[in-house]
């Protein structure tokens, strides 16, 4: 079993060069970029491969169906689907991301289906359902802005209008980029049919934090595994400061209306007030001065904050007095700011039979597994809302994610994998 | 006379469309941008329509050529281009710049080439020597970050192999970029044979501060040109501040080594420290975090500081004491920062003479042009170590350039032309 296991190693490094970003190191994989869709046309031929059937549904989310066999079924094939077990994750990555987050969840479902086809080949494993390997796309929000929009629209978590407008950063519309990939934008959106083949989702993750690394970061005596307790509520705000655009050279200090300067005040105070409330995490990773040159004050400088914290109210009042001070800011330069809610998620609690199920059989690989909240956000915790969704996590030493850093070591994805097929194996 | 100058504005006029930026509003035409191409095939086309004879020199400097005509001439036609009298200025802009920082000095050339022809054909003006008017690239600096680039190289302002590993934003060198325009890196760099045909070069330009603007930043009453005195010391400044790249959501803000935290102080320490010194200007106009995701802590932010101060002692401490600072702020973050200076030019005094000839000719359009310092760059600074430069100023009634709305009246253009082409039948 082993043996089969560590197949994720070897699809791993098939993939090991697709989508590699030299000038920020890591990976970069925005959806439906080159490299993505080289990373979709892989899962879909390892799909094939496997005698898998595949479809890609309305919202773009690639299916490999591992059908009952005919004489199993009891009803027609599309009726043998509904209620299935779907395990899965995505291949999207954030900008000079790492290798594991998205496509180990990938990876080890495609290992843990021969796993489990081997069983089932010898007598060991008795299935009374079907299983699929789901491929989510954008769930990073890379690209669009908002993070899990595949399984947003999938659950009607985000409103159609609302995904087909949002615009990357040339300016195409997610509408006009799902156009450009064949999929027809008039029927994106909540899809009950889809939504009710899934009878439980389970989604194998790199962990993404220092959860799983002993007090010292070290993970010497840490257990590899862990299983998914919640997902912390978090949410995107952009603030746009307008300032007056002008000549570096020729502008007199005293006659400015810097939104740089604003805005600067403003990641400071992301700072300093998510630091005054236990477990917020706050975070400005991107802004952009317009027009962005060296010698011109900005006209306007847009940021994008990342405010995260277990009690959904606290993250409110959070964000809200963080843009209380940024209009401070704004009006001490003599700028304006205006805030917009790019997405927001409640503190997600996975299903606790599922979890329970779970964690029985992680823990005949990793006895020690504890049940593990995260601060990331996962297509899982969207589902959470439909249906019973549950995660398993794979050890990451370095602590890092979001970065190249990121790592899983072999022996431990080989054992996430039998964890996975382990728990499929009792879910089927 | 009268209708001649006001060609400038019909000039002005046939490529209001050329570069239009839809997302900052104005103009971006980086340099060897198809805004830019189309710029310069403009201006060849303008050139051979008024016969004049055009040629593209090493450093990718276009020239068009008046001739002195040939009964005229003491000697070859080269011979003769020698110590010409050259005016000009640039096509490229800042990324959302005015209409009129470059266009306006090329078309008021080309403008006053008309007059001064026909004066001569009505025997009013005879020529010693011959005119050209030139068109120097990358004056912004907005592509390769060194402004004035063309004229650095043609004066030896920049070492060739500096100027030719220069990288734009997609990481192009200045070399590599050169050469797609058939330009030779090989034979780029100082140009003793170009520089020797420059006798004198004249420059006109947009005004780009409140200088010609009356106190209450109304131009009523203000005269609507002035001669350049003194341009102010200024330099470019790159501060990289390294961190470590993580997760937003899963990385405790104890746990962070956030180089925006750090880029952001810097950002307020600038604009703080400037103003301790009367006169100083110091703008972060330019930042990059890297990678930029919204849901991703920084790994490294690169910000670019212009700052500028007629004393150019001043101008050095400023930049130590901003340095100073900024590795304070990295240290506190456990983050570390590097400064690279990307350019200095400092205070440059036109020259006395040729400025009190500019003085004499323009107060015959504008009895109370002043003579004005500027804080902003030129070619005919840089190129006032090597020969004797001046400038002719336009009056900008909104007080701001580098931006959208950089402003010239149609009559203040005219005016300009009127002064250009007696300043140049003066020095003729």
């Amino acid at each position: 079993m082993t043996e089969t296991s560590s197949a994720v190693n070897s699809l791993m490094a098939a993939i090991a060069d697709v989508g590699t970003d030299p000038r920020r190191g890591g990976y970069s994989r925005p959806v439906w970029s080159p490299a993505e869709k080289d990373l979709r046309a892989w899962f879909l031929q390892e799909a094939h491969a496997r005698g898998l059937d595949t479809e890609e549904d309305r919202n773009g989310i690639l299916w490999a169906w591992w059908d009952l066999p005919a004489p199993a079924r009891a009803e027609s094939l599309e009726g043998s689907r509904r209620g299935a077990l779907v395990t899965g994750s995505h291949l999207d990555s954030v900008p000079g991301g790492g290798a594991f987050d998205g496509p180990l969840g990938i990876a080890s479902a495609l290992a843990a289906v021969d796993v489990l086809r081997t069983r089932e080949a010898t007598g060991t494993l008795r299935r009374r359902r079907a299983l699929a390997v789901a491929v989510f796309p954008e769930e990073e929000g890379s690209r669009f802005g908002v993070a899990c929009l595949g399984s947003r629209l999938l659950s009607g978590a985000i409103s159609t209008q609302k995904a087909l407008a949002l615009r990357d950063a040339d300016g195409v519309t997610f509408g006009e980029a799902a156009r450009a990939e064949g999929l027809d934008p008039a029927h994106m959106g909540v899809d009950p049919e889809a939504l009710a083949r899934i009878g439980q989702f389970v989604e194998l993750h790199v962990e993404q934090g220092r959860g799983l690394n002993s007090p010292d970061h070290l993970t010497d005596g840490a257990p590899a595994l862990a299983v998914g307790s919640t997902i912390l509520g978090h949410g995107r705000w952009r603030i746009a400061f307008h300032g007056q655009g002008n000549h570096a050279g020729t502008t007199l200090m005293a006659d400015r209306s810097d939104p740089m300067v604003a805005a600067s005040e403003t990641v400071l105070d992301v700072r300093r007030l998510a630091r005054t409330q236990p477990q917020a995490r706050a975070t400005v990773g991107r802004l952009e001065p317009v027009p962005g040159g060296t010698n011109v004050i900005a006209s306007r400088v847009d940021l994008w904050m990342d405010v995260r914290h277990p009690d959904d109210a606290v993250t409110a009042g959070l964000v809200e007095d963080i843009w209380r001070h940024a209009q401070q800011a704004a009006l001490g330069e003599g700028c304006t700011a205006e805030l917009t809610e790019e997405s927001f998620s409640g503190t997600v609690h996975f299903d606790p039979q599922l979890a329970a199920t779970l964690t029985e059989s992680v823990r005949r690989t990793a006895p020690t597994a504890p049940l593990l909240p995260t601060g990331a956000g996962h297509d899982a915790g969207v589902l959470a809302s439909a249906v019973p969704t549950g995660m398993i996590y794979v050890r990451n030493p370095s602590g890092v994610s979001h970065a190249p850093e990121e790592h899983v070591e072999d022996d431990d994805a080989t054992l996430g994998v039998q964890a996975l097929a382990d728990a499929l194996e009792e879910l089927l």
